[in-house]
């Protein structure tokens, strides 16, 4: 017998009928002698209608009152499944956040879980009732209602898992887990079995948005086991067909053969920006991107070449498109004291990244990237590398090209 | 400057357009220096889909998770009325149930209202902010979301109008007030400037459902002064331009000119139920409306002459119609003990009433009713009377005619 928190999302309880499926797998996993407990995003489509409705009367609103309006999505959901739940048999009833409560802080509509009290649904679980919590909300300090942002119900089943010290959190949703690449532009790709957190925070921030980034670091840190699978298909949980998240530890005490690259990501929301002829001189990168972090302006790949003159050099790093505008606007500004020559940018711009552990412990994977790539007369524009990571930046119109390419280059493609 | 307490109902706040239009009514009373708490209905229609929903899902719900649903749909209302108020720059905040509180019985689905607690309310009304508050719920003795039935917000209204010591209680709706008879069958039907609360439950339990019948008792039992009033108009509610429910003692002291009938109530929603040759012997009215007590079948008007023979009477009563199988099949099971000759039905009748407070008064009250009646040929099936209200009941077919023909007779067709 296992402890288990279900996490179904907005597509998995859509409507009347996706609402009954979850309740069918919850009813077997029950059956099978497993606690459970369920975490539920809103229908979907019933946040985004809120979302308008706020949008329709206020141009800032006060995010307090907004989290009211919206938290509503949710508590309509535990309704309607405990009482499927009830109408199927089985024992069930919802929980709403200040009932648990889940304390967050009061960041309203951004706020971050800070504890969450399971004395009396640990109980209740204990007894054979399934209780089925809102995802995406909580109680502020001062008694109101807090949401967490968009994708915060991942955040609460993980939140869940580790205060109940649950064996498992299986998310369900409309993807049969994590691949090796996007399936859309490799056919061949292949879900992973089993994937680390580490490496699932660099898919996810990668792009691959399967899991919201906050619940992999929450996951990782509380060393709770999430597993990723579909509420389309007809296998249960139990039965893992979906693509575990676990400690590198896990996998290895498994005897697990690990590939070296566990999958391929890719970016296209992002853009270069080049800024020539920098004086080469202490202070200067804290210099360029202090105006940055000062408008909010999220900084990704940054490189600095040697200086070559010994007096000047380049430096190049990545922002989100959207703010491209925005960040250009800011060095211009502050070219006066920087005494840099040019501000260059570029929207064409991939960025394509080999993730894996197993490359800490193997040479040669970056090299294999370079040739796949320049064999294919990819043109590498920045490289970025961590631990487990290797990121190039290259040409848009080269994306799926590369992306193909590296997915065979590493013996990723499905047999 | 008095303390008002606002409630808008479903189509008042039906749409987004509906609530600026009600947050312009509050904007304005506050302008005019008045302390207001706000009770709002969910949008008109919210509450039929949360209902719905449920229905889809569960054959007998269980009332506490019925409640989790459609409490949803004061919530939304609560918090775009206050960013709509914020908005227009005057201050306010959404409060739920569950945060001022307002404690209830654990009677889901139908819940009383125990207690509300406005310490910290009343704090920040006298500070200059305008509470928020959905109608129609509240918190159960074990802490979850409870809901007061239908019509449920008028009684959350009024309830807190006791709670805060209000001035009054304006009831914006879609009608212009309480009219001395179904405008839609006498157009020369007349707004009351002034009712009692007698003759409004008289009014309300007959079939004029301008206001829920609980919230009429909840508001004499406190003395809450009512106005109900259209949010359709341009008038604002502190010019009075509605129809005051208050003391009978408020109008006497205003030396206000009552008329002896305050208006002409009907209902089509009754079946005639007649007992004959009933033995007449003590005990025998009892055992008959037993069984049907015992089957929740609400009886009305009833009907038992003086036993003519000496030995058995008839007696007549009314029931709901969708009752009426019902309740004949309970007679028919307890014939051996009774020893009625028969029950006949009667669905084609209606219940036409002549309510108002001067008739304890007036003689002849009763008498210019039956003339009236006479004189167009209609016959009185059955009379009852109580201190403030003669109810006659006639064939369907002549309600029209006859709440005409007593609307002109008591003098209260429209100059």
């Amino acid at each position: 017998m296992a402890r288990i928190v279900l996490k179904f999302g907005g597509t998995s309880v859509g409507d009347i009928d996706r609402i009954k499926n979850a309740a069918r797998k919850i009813k077997a996993e029950v059956a099978r002698g497993h606690q459970v407990a369920v975490v539920v995003s809103a229908m979907s489509g019933a946040t985004n209608q809120l979302v308008k409705w706020v949008s329709e009367v206020a141009t800032l609103p006060d995010p307090r009152e907004y989290d009211v309006v919206v938290a509503t999505g949710e508590q309509v959901t535990v309704g309607l499944l405990a009482l499927v739940l009830q109408q199927e048999g089985v024992p069930a009833r919802s929980w709403v956040s200040w009932q648990i409560p889940i304390r967050t802080d009061g960041a309203h509509s951004k706020a971050r879980i800070v504890d969450i009290d399971t004395t009396e649904m640990a109980r209740t679980m204990a007894a054979g009732e399934v209780p089925i919590v809102p995802g995406f909300q909580g109680l502020s300090p001062e008694g109101r209602i807090t949401t967490l942002g968009r994708g915060g119900s991942d955040t609460s089943a993980v939140a869940l898992a580790a205060a109940l010290k649950a064996d498992r959190c299986d998310i369900y949703t409309d993807v049969a887990g994590v691949y090796t690449t996007d399936p859309r532009i490799v056919e061949a790709a292949r879900k992973i079995d089993r994937v680390t957190y580490e490496e699932m925070l660099e898919m996810a921030s990668q792009g691959s948005k399967v899991l919201q980034t906050r619940s992999v670091e929450l996951a990782m840190n509380h060393h709770v086991r999430v597993q990723v699978l579909s509420s389309f298909d007809d296998a249960l949980g139990s039965d893992l067909p979906g693509t575990l998240v676990v400690d590198e530890e896990e996998i290895m005490a498994q005897g697990l053969e690990k590939s070296v690259v566990s999958g391929i990501a890719f970016a296209k929301d992002e853009a270069k920006v080049t800024v020539t002829h920098v004086p080469d001189r202490p202070g200067v990168a804290a210099a360029i991107f202090g105006p940055l972090a000062a408008a909010n302006i999220n900084v990704d790949m940054i490189v600095q070449n040697v200086s070559l003159d010994g007096s000047s050099t380049d430096i190049t790093f990545t922002v989100p498109k959207a703010d491209l505008a925005h960040a250009v606007q800011r060095l211009e500004q502050a070219k006066a004291d920087l005494k840099f020559a040019e501000v260059k940018s570029d929207l064409n711009v991939s960025k394509v990244s080999v993730i894996g552990v197993g490359m800490r412990s193997h040479s040669g994977v970056a090299l294999k990237m370079f040739e796949t790539l320049a064999a294919k007369g990819i043109n590498i524009q920045v490289i970025s590398t961590s631990e487990i990571k290797i990121s190039v930046l290259l040409a848009s119109e080269y994306t799926e090209l590369a992306v193909r390419a590296l997915h065979t280059a590493y013996d990723l493609d499905a047999a």
